[in-house]
């Protein structure tokens, strides 16, 4: 797929993580320098059916590093799983003489970018936003080191309260198939338990490590639960549940939701999401393509995005040690 | 009730509220400063009972003015509500030579130590300390400006995703029977509803607003209620009953809970507590109680706890006017 | 002056504060809502003579409550400082059919708008916007409350290392004639010793203190100094003389700077704005000119730009003796 | 030096860091979970020199978890620098039956650590706590994420004053000898330029570039200095020199300082501390000595003190391009 590449679209899709705009401006910056032109998608495929496509100069992207969201918008788009729409949206490109594609997203995004650029043989090359962390080939997605800090510093709130009347909360994370999130929250925040989609601890071992976290002299309890856990059928009936069997506790539920997914990135993440987006256009120029950019043992690195979207990211075992470590 | 008082015993009762530490603080330090001994009294009435109470000097209050929660502890008590429960506590603050008692939490825990200051002739001091700024008698409650930028700073971040998306989100802020959270993270925020208990907007007036919002071209909403909020049976009800009705918009809601009652108090707080406590021990030392501390045009002032637990704090006509022209 | 209002001028002029865009937005919906015209001036007075002037409708101020700085920029203009300048001044207002201009800005910028007010019998008002709270006529200017957040937070941080190595810090704050930041936010990060403009300490009675302070077991200090503090030539040499005196100590100096005047405006104050704004509005509508909006006792008023900018705020003298009792 | 362990010292040594807290809680939780006493070391050698220890078990560093500073305190001692003071140290810990010693701290406790493991055939582990991020064998040490969140977040704050004023702005953040923090706050901040002491950009390319930028149509400018860096004698006379030679702009200097030092520590390094914390008790486990655990691919590594010490961590070549890209 040799192509000579004149003009990069840049476009965001699926939820959206904390970091996305520092990847748009890395691209439009990257392209500034080794002087290509840029344009920006709106809403995602949506936007490139619809053809809601702006120039973006080094000067557009100004100020935008710190912003939460993305300043190209977000969107699902059914019209895009159809032969038919990715037409469209091909036609959108062609329109404005976009040669290559960066998206920014997550597993269902990529999957859409590979199919279209094997229908026309189009180049496309994805940076993994998203808060969960899950995506294999690469160490770190965007946004993930920011919601870890945000989520945990709302724990943080919710400790003050709980140590305050002797209570054990439950707090849900996002992360409908992933732990990542609540086990690394959970350490950070000094959880008594993590109850992650990996591992069921059981009903049974919960209460249990309840009971003995309670006489070992704890005079408050947080355990950290991922949206995707399976312990119980969901965290209020787990809260119900352990509130019946140990009615020695005040229980209470706190579900953490969307606030995880905005708020201003973290350097870590600003730093990695401009590596990024100069190692997207960089990899355009090498005339690769199909692609994720990652970032291996502080490297950049090219993964294949048919494995990227095939496997996914595991948590390592150590980490999960050291909860069962920092809780004794 | 002129007594001469040597030694004042200072507790949290009720829910917590940030700025309680740095008002237990400065009672401590306004002892230490009027040659008064002090001892603090853990899980506030119960431990009061329990006669769990320690001597407090000027060195053991280092560091807390930051900190959230209550070092002391808080607790509800259910045998304070009786006779006997009242006199085990009048017999523990007497076994430690406690002449009087400065109580820093909300309406129950004043009208407790109103009755207590009667039955027993003992001076009790209240220092109004809660997040709902609900109390009659003082222009601000201690932990509200603090649960203020909390709130909203989490909104903000919603507001990040619900932008990024177009969405409409429905937040639920603190506030069962007071709209004062609501109120004014909603004008804060920038949110275009603001649903509170003083005011039934309706379903009708809701949707008709929420139509209009999005015909003037914004692009995504936020609806600020409070707990106590009248419009729907609760939150989640009225967002269900709005996406049937609005089927254009895409509707989540957020419930913030307890985290708005943690945190790092801020400089207002900080500065409030260390007012309170002093004009706490000032009472006492004019042979003044039965009193709520409470400031008053950035005065400090002096106010019945009878009318205190009374009355209630009432929203300003003027801010509800603002929260509508805002929303424009 | 009674004249008929359809098109406000609103701009920033001076050092900028927190709550400036908050306040522009509030300006500017408020003229939507009352049906007038509104057009933004860029870079205060010097824009407005070199007609820099762009139309603002309800939606150009979308995002805007929540960002720090001001959207329109700010300047300092000696051209306005004469007569052939405010001449310009006044033919750009009238080339875009202004009647009537709100200034958000401190003393310097309103005495520049009441001279321009009375030489073109134009009609404007002010909106107090500066970190210091100097300005007479209201008690809390946009921006005050944002700015003690900010500096207390970095203070405590800065008392984390102080406490760990047994440090004396001398801190900086703002505050060039008056001493309202360094008094709030040494009360509130429990400082040692606050040093004010107001007050002349001297230097015996510093050593004393802090010499006290350390044998009170104190195992580390903080003094906060306003920037116009007159104890010593300035915090450096303070800290010298301190070193020199007092040898035991470890001595350190941090001056906070600019920050103070950047960040996300705290809910008080994105609320207060959003209050002033419509006030402004709606003083131009009731015909008057050469006001001032202030909050005093948690009302809207008005006071003459004339008092405004002749006397001061002062501090209180029962915040100044909290200081006092906080650090026995 | 195969020695059965029963007993373990931890202490923190040298400039303080956020995490050392969260990786002290970690060593005695360890060594809690390994059925290991545990003894903790005030002020670090100094502390030593003098017995200033004090056992610690799982519950007595709970809630430490979120606290910046150290609560076992930092000092520097000449003393120990004598074989006299080692000596002394030596028989402090004997008189407690310490068996191994955790230090957390830099280069120069290392150094100590090691001539001390020497001379008295000590078992000693040393744990990477610094904000320079300058230590050779880590890829991370333990608060450098913390500051460089505090220290970004502060420059975003700069730059809302920056921008609303056309200034330009030289911050100085900490880094004597590495660049490490101004990188990656420069480019997590958006900076025009970032002078390191690795690279000596020259004064005439500053200006070349500086000037560059204006023409380009920044309207404001961001120069983040290391405090090691070469360019000027310091930040004040470089910015001096700018003044001097670009008087179209107004420039202005904020030095950082302590602050970056402080403040509760990010999740990546509560996580890190955690996992450091553990590695350090299971090398002594394992019997071994002179190590410094280290982080390397995201795996905890045992890295040779001698090494640890003798080299320096480098910035990456990769980074420095980022910086030069994103400011096009």
């Amino acid at each position: 797929m040799k192509k000579f590449i004149r003009k990069v679209a840049v476009m965001t899709s699926g939820g959206d993580s904390p970091g996305m705009n520092a990847a748009i401006r890395s691209v439009v910056r990257s392209c500034a320098y080794y002087k290509l032109e840029c344009v920006g998608v709106y809403r995602g495929y949506q936007g490139m059916i619809e053809s809601d496509i702006v120039p973006m100069s080094a000067r557009d992207v100004h100020h935008i590093i710190q912003k939460g969201g993305t300043v190209l918008k977000s969107a699902r788009s059914k019209e895009f799983r159809t032969i038919e729409g990715r037409k469209k949206a091909y036609e959108s490109l062609k329109e404005h003489k976009v040669d290559a594609l960066v998206v920014i997203g997550g597993d269902g995004s990529f999957t859409g970018g590979m199919i279209f650029s094997q229908e026309f043989n189009f180049p496309v090359i994805g940076i993994p936003g998203t808060i969960d962390n899950d995506i294999f080939g690469t160490d770190y997605t965007l946004g993930y080191d920011t919601a870890l800090n945000t989520a945990m510093e709302v724990i943080d709130k919710i400790r003050d309260t709980a140590s305050s009347h002797n209570r054990l909360f439950f707090v849900e994370v996002m992360g409908r198939d992933s732990g990542f999130i609540a086990l690394n929250t959970g350490i950070g925040a000094g959880a008594e338990e993590i109850l992650i989609p990996e591992e069921n601890m059981g009903l049974e071992r919960l209460l249990e490590s309840l009971e003995k976290s309670r006489r070992s002299g704890k005079s408050s309890s947080l355990v950290v639960v991922a949206e995707g856990d399976k312990t119980g059928a969901n965290v209020f009936e787990l809260a119900d549940y352990v509130e019946k069997n140990l009615p020695q506790y005040d229980v209470r539920v706190s579900v953490l939701g969307h606030m995880q997914r905005g708020g201003s990135p973290s350097c870590f993440d600003r730093v990695l999401a401009s590596r990024m987006g100069v190692k997207a256009i960089e990899l355009l120029l090498d005339s690769q393509s199909n692609k994720m950019v990652g970032v291996q043992n502080n490297e950049m690195v090219a993964v294949d995005l048919e494995n990227a979207v095939k496997e996914h990211h595991k948590i390592s075992k150590e980490i999960l040690r050291i909860s069962d470590i920092m809780s004794v």
